[in-house]
């Protein structure tokens, strides 16, 4: 079985198309449980928090995560910066979808992405959740994959299936998300569903810890959106007790895995990009600090072009560190660098050493795939953040994605 | 009198080409005084700071900002992350420049700008100074200027006379800057010289005021080099006593309009800018909260893309302004745009105006000059700020420019 085809039991979704997005595209998801989920979400920091995102946010603290039984989303009107009549058609959103559904008050939790600014067309949307709710299926996971999307050029996905006791526990999870991503507590879409029995709390420790190392350790562009939303759904449909203990712990890891590859797929993907950039960071005085230098690199305009230029030009990877605030012993300083099997050091205790330009820029030519390591030489702690190139195709998405 | 030909009275300079420069133009720049100045400085905080600018702390601290004769500055190595040898090679190119004019120890300051990591060629460098020493002449300014640029597109000047006390005093500036651009105390090379009589301490406090509302006010795409250094010179040559009291608040104010009249040329001149951007930030709790709001817009890449793009996309503004960590009551923000004779009004009180986006678009195509204010609704302090747009050819310089 396709390890990405996974699909937690008791789980269906739709994804319809009901006019919102100018080329046609699918643009209404829905996700269905037939039993009621705890759910935990995690949400923008941005100061302009989108209708959807204050309406969960509300939605989560009423019913203390419990009883949840669908998610809508939108693509291609982001419902942000919408003043008071957002706020209403976001709660309508959720109405409509409970109708459509047959499902209980606050059992809806309603995310939206794309344009921000402009009013959400009511009737277009209605008659999306309404479509969608008669499409949903147990094979619906990958047409709501797709209905999300926007300048994203691949669906996003990552599952896994694990031993609990005796149990088949599932969790799949999907993701959008190109540009305007930067971690702040939670970066873009992302739905997590699992079969496994949870306690809410449990579920929202454990999501928190996830997003922190996956989600919030990616960059395409610095920019926080308005929208982001990460939201986990436990229907307990495997059966059994609420994990505990060391089974928890093992689903801890398992989420954690699903998010570290839902992160990297949205960094890969970043608009415009041709490489996926892993940056490692050892030697600092705290995980805080390698995080620093890490994502200082990681959204350098300067880094990412060399990157996308084929330039092993260290001297701008170490300039970010030094300006990121993390604590750094420029004498004990180190940088390698990666792509496919070609890796060189290229400064060992803070002076540059001789190596082979041609080969390196030859290697980040033939690969797709790049490491930059640095060691700051102060301490034991390390960090792992994703990236991705700067090419000319953001400019273009980005300067012609017209408001 | 062209008021960028001012230069004052008693220094000279010259520019010359020595061969660091792979296209064979002008690398080494002197600026010299007939007598000893009282100096003042401001230095990158990057932590991987530069030999000069290593060296010039030294000075500055072993001089207390007394004695000093000439600045000598080579454009094509940065002479940063170079180890030992790079401190031995910043200090012999000190002592070059003493020697080849005549000049006691520790009267000149150096300054560096290019590529990082590479060795400095000394033979290359001794010989350039060599040069420029024979070539200094009070008509040798725009020669100096022109050699220390490296991408930038046109010379950097900004001067100013004024009357004080019956004496006229002139105030010359050079700065160079286009990548690598981002506030962080000072910013890039600037040398500003001027024949008022000032003392060390006053110059260095009115300096630090001076750069941090200009050059630590303007970013083209967020990286702080490892070599921004501002100096300014005072040789007393107007003559009178040192400045004091009001004469002393005229002069300030006469360096803070030369600073900022650089700053907004580097701005302008930003790595692959088609145009400078003037950010207002009003109604700011803090003026440091004004900054950082401003500084958000200044530094996204999704808002200059949207300006490249001549497109009115107020939401990318909003939503920079919204992860700045900027107090900011989004039920009271407003923004306005404005390009030649249009402004418009896009948000108030926090919801979207309706406004003849074609009219902005239009507007924004028609002009190089483009003003984004943002009035956050809490308080009464404000900043404003300069950038510019993020265009393709800021990724062809940054892709194609190889170590």
């Amino acid at each position: 079985m396709n390890p990405e085809s996974i699909f937690p039991t008791g789980f269906s979704a739709a994804g319809v198309a009901c006019g919102l997005k100018q080329s046609g595209n699918p643009d209404v998801a829905l996700i269905v449980s037939e039993r009621p989920c705890a759910f935990a979400a995690t949400f923008t920091t941005n100061v302009f928090a989108a209708a959807p995102v204050e309406y969960d946010r509300a939605l989560l603290a009423r019913t203390h995560g419990d009883g949840l039984r669908a998610v809508v989303i939108n693509a291609g009107n982001a419902n942000a910066v919408t003043g008071e009549q957002g706020m209403r058609d976001a709660a309508e959103m959720a109405r409509a979808t409970e109708s459509a559904l047959n499902l209980p008050a606050d059992s809806a939790f309603v995310m939206s992405t794309g344009v921000i600014g402009h009013p959400m067309p009511m009737d277009t949307v209605r008659a999306g959740i309404s479509a969608a709710a008669k499409a949903v299926s147990p094979t619906g996971f990958s047409a709501a994959t797709e209905a999300i999307m926007t300048t994203d050029t691949v669906p996003k996905t990552a599952s896994i299936a694990l031993e609990l006791g005796g149990r088949t526990v599932q969790i799949a999870g999907m993701a959008k998300g190109s540009g305007m991503i930067h971690p702040n507590m939670a970066t873009m879409l992302a739905v997590i569903t699992t079969d496994a029995p949870l306690a809410a709390a449990d579920l929202q420790t454990l999501l928190r810890r996830a997003v922190d190392v996956s989600f919030n350790r990616i960059s395409v562009d610095g920019d926080t959106s308005t929208n982001d939303t990460v939201v986990a759904l436990a229907n307990g449909a495997a059966g059994g007790e609420n994990l505990r203990g060391d089974e928890l712990a093992q689903f801890a890891g398992a989420l954690e895995n699903v998010c570290v590859r839902l992160a990297k797929k949205i960094a890969r993907d970043g608009e415009g990009a041709t490489k996926l950039v892993e940056i490692r960071v050892t030697g600092a005085q705290s995980e805080t600090d390698a995080v620093r230098a890490a994502q200082t690199i990681a959204t350098s305009p300067l880094s990412k072009t060399a990157l996308f230029g084929n330039d092993p030009n260290w001297g701008r990877f170490l300039a970010a560190v030094g300006r990121s605030g993390a604590q750094v012993d420029p004498a004990r300083a180190s940088l390698w660098l990666s792509a496919g099997d070609v890796r060189m050091q290229l400064v060992g205790a803070g002076q540059p050493l001789p190596f082979d330009a041609a080969a390196m820029s030859g290697a980040l030519a033939a690969n797709t795939d790049v490491t930059i390591e640095v060691d700051l030489g102060i301490g034991a702690a390390e960090a792992v953040y994703w990236t991705c190139d700067f090419s000319y195709k953001y400019v273009e998405i980005n300067a012609e994605y017209h408001t």
